[in-house]
């Protein structure tokens, strides 16, 4: 047995942790019909698991082979988060990286250091992390096998693996073997992923038993009030989006999303898959308070990128929603130029940094969902002149916000894809919101023969053509934030003009969704969707009840809860999703709008349990205010919240935005209340949230 | 336009729908970017759709283009079952035939017959249906397209795909574009597929929405007590099996399981699809009385069959369940000479046919789940002594059933399985149960090269295993029961040698499973699962709480449940699973599984609700009596049977097995009253059943 010297950094100490005998996984070689260690191929083999802890030497993983099988398991303070579970990869052609593989080579090194988000919930970002490599080899081959990478922090981990392929040579992916074994009694938070659909649905509280497919983040509870456990991916690129499928009672696997030939993922030469990451936290607001996701990614690689901005939008965009306007054009068109002027008129006057204006552009008349070839991206309805919405823009100190709808046809996108940012960056747009509304696995590729393919919204195809189309938008200094796109993987961190997306049942739902978004919603979004990143829910509907208050079309929340998502659910650019005049009817809670930042120096979830409520704090980014937010379900509760989190000895006034005494989801969404106090970091508010309520809260520092 | 005439088969009427233009889909050449009908390539496109009628004018399916997408729908009545629906087949490389296609030719007629089970749930079955083939082609290549062919029957109907592909070409199906489009609020009861699992679910009883994937068969309801609606599939040869994906809302669309390359289905030159089939009936026993699957398989190629035995059987099997026996070695070993005789004797005394023994070959010891490979299917245990066992069932009259578990290692089970039905030819044994036990799309096949190929239970390969096994099965006059098998699509009308199956979630999950089977289970089972043919559900456990009253794993049903089930469930085997100590305990209700038969001249659904009872009457092949069999859900109820299906003018004695008064299935399962009574005709029997309760009548002719 050969077990490389750990390299430590300078200053780190790296803990391997020894495996008592009685958790050791069976001993090798009990199984008479597989070959033991003494392959003469592989000379060195490591009998013994190969482990290595966090830094704080809590959380531990381990890897082995089990009579050929590579296997892994995760532990905290000694108890199973993740129990002994598979690891491998299958191809369309022979070579398949599952079996007959062995432990023959590990390396071990730490790291501490620190890094700035150009915009995000914090500026600083702390990494501090163990690696381990371990290198599985065939016994008939040693050329032939995987090493697994582990970067493992005090709250998590990610791996993945990294594939050696001789130059010139392909690879076919149809499967991933990797799977995730939790007892079937946890608790778990999820979404179908079925048939790989848009991140569009409502949550799900069930026993992991009863998970059939999942999206990622996944989230759940161990039996017992155990650990919280996330499990998600990092760096989603040039490869094809994860899905967990149940195959066995309470192992999820791995499933990756195929192409239109039924291969996942196209390979050629040595190869990295993203990370598979496991968050695992004691207390549910742990999962929201990890930078793991984006630790796990590469750094920025657009250079300067000060030209992205965050920050708040209107748009003319609801009114469709609600069947007041149309994208299409007639008489009840929305993208008009006078319309425009009238949303620039209030953004200006109102603080916000951009209107966007959906329905501008040639294509929906037409049969859109079905026939994304009908979009033009550079030419304007008549009845609105893009020239003269922009000159007007540059006068009152906004911008527009730019929209391309794609229908899911990628090709007719990246046709026009230049000449459409050509056109924006001449005008002055600067963030683009893209849409992908297509089925399920139809968004459409036209191949080299002319004809269409059928590519699913995370295949690999799909993955890289949102790099393709970042990289083409920054070259122009334009921010991109797609719908129905693929789910994030912290991305942001790479190119950080990738300023939001959806990927969530949003508000809009809200309008037209059977059943609307339930009351718990957005408290459940916060430890399971927002775990991924920003979200473009577009909160701030003040007429809660636009189709009357015994429509089941309605917004399930109170009025003060849309005032709270602002903080509690992060985006660097939050739309004012509401009509105007519902702002203009309500100036005291529009106040908070008007006031809440979008990029943070720091941020807290200060406490919560998963889809029952959450209390996030923020500070804004370049000055000494703090915003709290909290959110309930369809229980009212009253959270009582220290704010040991200002500056010790700073006064404070509470700008507070909290549910009235009446206030309910249902009966009385409209009841808040708004009232000031002083406060210190030594102060303890009780806030009595609503069913379906909220509170938000601006602490404006005295100096 | 060139239809071609409707050709009729004599001295049958088929009924053209003449569509109503407000019913007609939108016309064509609406959608400017798609050529209109005046190809150059198509000259004779149908621009109108062609429908056809079942032989009573009431259901009717119609096929068009719209704008060049090839599209069906179904109305029963002038309503719709299936509104507008999509149609096509997707390949790995070029030549998808989903869009640009166009109506070019039709072709009519009818039919009626009648023919023989050899075995089954009655002697005799009608086929009466109309016919119609569609022809759709590309507009820019009037070779490319394909044909559906319909069969429209009464109580529903089945199209194919028929695809003309040139000699010597291959085609690579990735996807199939079916779609089955329902209102989203319609009532569903179904089983989850999201991993392609062994069919091994409890059912969910949803609206229609709530679907993730489902398998079939997939019943539904449509809103407002519509009609009842079954999705399934027919004679699935060759291909990939079907599950249903809900990837838009409402809709259903057909998924096929993939290969291990990626590719669902391989085909070289012209093919065919199994049969999508969609039976549709107002009342839900009209779903169960249904021939609609068998009669769109093809006919018995084995030539005569006579040498298929139904009959029933015990089996050393259920010990190894409940843990007081094993399959591997050792003391506790099931499978031993000594313990095969005092079976044997036990079913010689009581009338069984047969006796399965698990465990009795070289295999168990290792890990076999894992690992299919150890499995020998002609090397015995040495306290199993395969010869004495079989002399001695000879003398007693009775048979040893073979019992063939693979563990998924397909390649293993090939290669052995010449030899192993050899064997059992040898030694007299004529039916052999074999089993599949591997985790979703683990079976293993070993390809050309040796390496390991993963494919799924439903795959093309393992679709094809099943008919080899038949195959070699057959020529040694063997019958096969597989146990995780693929689902049954009525292939036994062309192999009658395919006996029974499993692909259930049986009995042995109420040994083990969490949960165990619902009480409702198997009166959903009747309306859902059994559907699709026959099932080994191994009914009749006699002693309930064999773990004590309080232990989760349990029987949730009366006693007398237990014994309708071999009415309500067919099969032609059916197995008296419990211990025969617990029959000997219990010789009165064990009469009347002593008494049942297997095989039928008739059986009719009386009357059921999906999922809450089930009232079922069979008449004895080959004899006078009938036999009855009801069961309930959850709820108690009482059932009033009118008696109309005997015989009109005889005189019958009922011998009734029903729950006795204070019946319940968790309080008091064991409460079970046996009465006889005279009854004709003119008789209404009123069953009480209690909760998860049931009740068995044999009606004895007089004469």
């Amino acid at each position: 047995m050969i077990l490389r010297q750990p390299r430590f950094a300078a200053g780190l100490a790296v803990a391997l942790l020894t495996l008592a005998a009685c958790n050791a996984p069976p001993a090798r070689g009990q199984d008479q019909s597989l070959p033991g260690p003494d392959s003469p191929i592989l000379a060195d083999i490591i009998a013994e698991p190969v482990a290595i802890a966090s830094p704080d030497g809590r959380l531990s993983i381990e890897f082995w082979s089990e009579a050929g099988l590579p296997r892994y398991r995760v532990r905290r303070d000694g108890e199973d988060v993740i129990s002994p579970s598979m690891l491998g990869l299958r191809f369309a052609v022979a070579g398949n990286l599952e079996r007959q593989l062995w432990l023959v080579d590990s390396e071990m090194s730490g790291s501490q250091s620190s890094w700035e988000l150009p915009w995000g919930e914090r500026r600083v970002v702390e990494d501090h992390h163990n690696e381990l490599r371990v290198s599985f080899r065939h016994e008939d081959d040693a050329d032939r096998g995987f090493d697994v990478r582990v970067r493992i922090f005090d709250d998590g981990l990610g791996f993945r693996y990294e594939v050696p392929v001789p130059d010139g040579e392909h690879r076919a992916i149809v499967d991933e073997v990797t799977s995730f074994a939790m007892p079937q009694d946890s608790e778990t938070w999820w979404t179908p992923a079925a048939d790989y659909n848009r991140y569009e649905y409502v949550y799900r509280t069930t026993p992991l038993i009863e998970v059939d497919t999942a999206h990622t983040p996944f989230t759940a509870r161990l039996p017992d009030d155990g650990v919280h456990v996330a499990i998600h991916e990092a760096a989603l690129v040039d490869y094809s989006g994860m899905r967990l499928d149940q195959q066995r009672e309470g192992v999820l696997t791995a499933e990756l999303a195929p192409g239109p030939d039924g291969i996942a993922v196209h390979k050629d030469g040595a190869f990295t898959t993203p990370w598979r990451t496991i968050q695992v936290a004691e207390e549910a607001v742990g999962l929201i308070n990890s930078d793991l996701i984006l630790n796990l990614n590469e750094p920025n690689v657009l250079g300067d990128v000060s030209w992205v901005e965050p920050g708040k939008y209107i748009g003319i965009w609801w009114g469709m929603h609600i069947n007041t306007m149309t994208w299409g054009s007639g008489p009840m068109h929305g993208a008009t130029t006078d319309n425009a002027i009238e949303y620039l008129d209030f953004a200006a006057d109102n603080g916000f940094a951009g209107v966007l204006i959906e329905g501008w552009n040639i294509g929906w008349d037409g049969d859109w969902f079905n026939n994304g070839a009908l979009f033009s991206f550079t030419e304007s309805y008549p009845d609105f002149d893009i020239e003269a919405v922009t000159d007007y823009a540059r006068t009152r100190g906004v911008r527009l916000i730019g929209h391309h709808e794609t229908s899911g046809h990628l090709t007719n996108y990246e046709n026009q894809m230049e000449d459409a940012f050509d056109l924006y960056e001449r005008v002055g747009v600067t963030q683009v919101k893209t849409g992908y509304v297509a089925d399920a696995g139809n968004l459409i590729r036209i191949d080299e023969t002319g004809e269409e393919r059928h590519e699913w919204h995370y295949g690999q195809y799909a993955v890289n053509h949102h790099i393709r189309v970042l990289e083409a938008a920054a070259a122009r200094h334009i921010s991109i934030n797609p719908h129905e796109p693929v789910k994030d993987t912290g991305l942001r961190r790479t190119y950080p003009n990738w300023i939001s997306r959806e990927g969530v049942r949003g508000q809009e739902f809200n309008a037209w969704g059977v059943p609307p978004n339930p009351p718990e919603h957005t408290a459940m979004l916060a430890f399971t969707r927002m775990l991924a990143g920003p979200a473009d829910f577009t909160p701030g509907i003040f007429d809660l009840t636009f189709n009357g208050p015994d429509s089941p079309n309605r917004v399930q929340t109170t009025l003060a809860r849309q005032l709270a998502l602002y903080v509690v659910l992060y985006s660097p650019i939050q739309m004012a999703a509401d009509l105007p005049e519902n702002y203009v009817a309500n100036p005291e809670p529009f106040q908070f709008i008007r006031d809440v930042p979008t990029d943070w120096e720091e941020s807290i979830a200060l406490q919560g349990d998963v889809g029952d409520f959450i209390v996030t704090a923020r500070q804004e980014r370049g000055g000494a205010d703090w915003y709290l937010g909290a959110a309930t379900d369809e229980a009212e509760r009253t959270v009582t919240v220290p704010l040991d989190f200002l500056e010790p000895g700073r006064n404070y006034t509470a700008q507070i935005y909290r549910d009235g005494p009446d206030a309910h989801w249902h009966d009385n969404p409209y009841d808040v209340a708004i009232e000031s106090r002083e406060v210190d970091a030594g102060t303890t508010l009780e806030l009595w949230l609503a069913a379906g309520g909220g509170a938000a809260v601006r602490l404006v520092s005295s100096e």
